[in-house]
């Protein structure tokens, strides 16, 4: 890997995506001879070419492989995949995303499956084991000790959102009543120090974590001093079963950049890096994007058509009930719509700034709720926030409308209608836009899921219902 | 601090908020006397619940006080800021948002600010200067050597989403020829290291940076072994005009803790680390989804009535117009409504499902686009998949709704028009669903803003017009 600078570094990055790109495009008609014999033709260009792919990717860092990976189509992808560095595909696989880590899955064979993973730790392997075909899984684990064993399934107990199923166990624990000097001189056996390792755990005869020793302190301390001395005893610590997206937050709370894991007797058993909570952080935070949007999970970009329409349809049917809902109340008042058709074409514009305004709120809430809990007090502060807000919104922008319907339209009446139907409007928008998410978590349900789509519907329905209603009451 | 187990102290924060909150709110009556006198009527009750208060405080971590004040009211959180730890004042201005940082720098005067930040590092104080009184900074700095005020100086010469404005100066730099004995005595004879010291840096005897020497390795490194020989000279640097943004991506993508900043003749100037990445990398997932939603900035949960409204107006706005503009499209089809009434209810779903899966694409090009650049070639591929996906669910949910309007009306060409303006108004919706984001990238704004209403915009307008169009030619 050859860094020089940072902005060299993402300037090149960009421009080697596209090279590879190019070349992998060239490569194209000759895909099954590349990855299945890994041969070319007898053609001095072609095999430039390969050899510059190949040359190419061997520059980069695993890292910058899978965002490679990542922003390639399909059969491209795969075969850069082939001809990318074998010793290096355990680490690829661990960076790319779960739709691309599946696809470059199936298109190896069992062999070079382990061969790519046979030398990773058993807390990533655990990360593949259930995308990994099991005989896989069972010829890498023939050749792990008990204890490796031990941690594989100790991994894979737990849920994708917990605490145990992101932990390593590259641990390096010291006793607290040595010296520094002892600490220091057993350190230098290592061969190699865990990633990460801002500090080293203590534990007592039993492994039951006594604190902590971080190493800018090991450094500065007396050779002579006990560790005892030197060690911090009140430590953030988790447990297995913690949920992740919280200790994600308390890495972030109190800048964390290891921390223990203790089972329910202070054992320690494993510990967590900041570099994973890193991941966590950044796919919270997707993940409310395209909940909100109606995705269901993460997406391959170039996923193929089908699907794609698989991943949406949930929402998209959703949006297509509630739509049906809302033509329905419209129907409920075609015999108004009838005698002024001018209201068909005011009506969409009390239901839009209903469904911008109560996507504003819903934000707001979703967010808030990603970084705190929001207690019932705090709930009724808001919604009456809320409330105040969608009623300056309607005043101001409700007599704007209601002003230019007036002269458009030469009717007093529809313009007041268009004021009051608004600030209704707005005001069910706050209503929902608080409730919604608030309801939600409080069901224990993610307040993101869908609820772009589900506040849309609630201002649509409810923006006819009230403006066709009024309409119908006091015009006709 | 006492954070004996991660669990506990989740439960224990949310529990401290209600707590802390129900105690503000007694306390209230007496707010003007608490906050100006810190005093209290001779009140046993009263005066236990405030000690109880400043107890509740006195434990809490800075950013756990933070996170109180976040979550309290505007009232509230002044009364429980004046009763806070006045030492730890600094840090919890550092930890909380950029509007609840105002509302607390407001409610305090010169003496208590200039107590708050004093000891701050010149980079955090620069974080601050733009929100605190000129006549502060200045009695601050006057107490600064010169170095520090020149490190101040150039925190503040850098623009919020550079890298230097984010940096410290905290270094901790060695030369390449020493002995990592040497070293190790060298590091004993400072006081404290600066947080997050993972690596030291090596610089010749100009400053210049020549590598750096991971932590890990010096421990386990033989002590005469020099430095040369053991540090790392491939490294990831950066510059202080790089985007920040940028830089917490190759933070996330390389796994650093910290890393070293450098100018135009690679001198080593000060150093990133991982926390302040981590809070970057939250930001830029939450203005992404702030601003999709066309909300402009962070904006206080509790914020005035009136903050709020300004905060949301512009989009609101920009939503009128366009909610007019579609206004007006069904206007021009006025007769045709007159004469089929039908379409007046059914022209909203043809919108809706537009709406709905519009926002899907282009959330999805959004976040694709906020991990990497997209190439036009990508582009490309991106729209035809988005058009093949609109071409899939316009057949399906066109039919499924094309029948269902048939059934409803009667009028087999009532669900032929329902099928074609659905399948078109889902086909505009994936052009404009790539189209939006990747010309504003291209035009260097935020592919995130507003995208979510701009898209709305196009599908409503667009829907009205195809569908009133299609029954237009096809059914009068």
């Amino acid at each position: 890997m050859e860094l020089q600078n940072h902005n060299d570094d993402v300037a090149r990055l960009d421009y080697d995506i596209e090279h590879i790109h190019q070349l992998a495009n060239r490569l194209l008609p000759f895909y099954s001879q590349i990855t299945q014999d890994n041969t070319l033709p007898e053609n001095p260009l072609l095999n430039a070419q390969l050899q510059m792919l190949i040359g190419i990717l061997h520059e980069l860092h695993p890292a910058d492989v899978a965002a490679v990976l990542e922003n390639l189509p399909p059969k491209e992808r795969v075969l850069v995949w082939k001809v990318a560095i074998p010793e290096e595909d355990g680490d690829v696989l661990l960076e790319v995303s779960d739709s691309v880590r599946e696809s470059l899955i199936e298109s190896m064979n069992t062999e070079e499956l382990v061969a790519a993973v046979e030398d990773m730790d058993s807390d990533d392997l655990a990360d593949l084991a259930e995308v990994l075909p099991e005989n896989v899984v069972a010829e890498v684990l023939k050749d792990r000790d008990e204890e490796e064993r031990a941690e594989f399934q100790a991994a894979l107990s737990y849920a994708d959102d917990q605490v145990g199923a992101v932990m390593d166990f590259e641990i390096v624990s010291i006793r607290a009543d040595v010296s520094c000097e002892v600490v220091l001189r057993y350190l230098r056996r290592f061969d190699s120090l865990p990633n990460h390792t801002d500090k080293i755990f203590v534990v007592d005869e039993h492994d039951v974590l006594q604190g902590v020793l971080p190493i800018r302190k090991l450094l500065i301390a007396d050779p002579d001093e006990e560790v005892a001395n030197v060690m911090a005893r009140d430590v953030v610590k988790f447990r297995p079963e913690d949920d992740v997206a919280e200790a994600a937050q308390a890495f972030e709370r109190y800048d964390l950049v290891t921390a223990p894991v203790v089972d329910e007797n202070k054992k320690l058993i494993g510990r967590l890096t900041v570099d994973e909570m890193v991941d966590v952080i950044r796919e919270e935070s997707e993940t409310d994007m395209l909940n909100m949007a109606g995705l269901n999970e993460e997406e391959d970009l170039f996923a193929p058509v089908w699907d794609s329409v698989k991943n949406r349809w949930v929402w998209l049917a959703v949006n297509l009930v509630t739509a049906f809902v809302a033509s329905r109340v419209i129907g409920a008042f075609e015999s108004s719509i009838a005698q002024i058709v001018a209201l068909a074409a005011l009506m969409p514009i009390v239901a839009g700034i209903g469904g911008n305004s109560g996507n504003q709120t819903i934000t707001m809430i979703v967010r808030a709720m990603a970084n705190a809990q929001i207690s019932t007090t705090q709930a009724m502060r808001l919604l009456k926030k809320e409330l105040g807000v969608a009623l300056v919104n309607g005043a101001l922008w409700g007599s704007v409308m209601g002003v230019i319907s007036w002269l458009l339209y030469g009717n007093l009446g529809i313009g007041l209608v268009m004021v009051a139907a608004m600030t209704l409007n707005l005001l069910l928008a706050a209503l929902l836009g608080v409730l919604i998410p608030v309801t939600m978590d409080k069901l224990g349900r993610d307040p993101a899921l869908g609820s772009s789509v589900l506040i849309t519907a609630v201002t649509d329905s409810g923006g006819f219902l009230i403006f066709l209603g009024l309409a119908t009451l006091f015009l006709l």
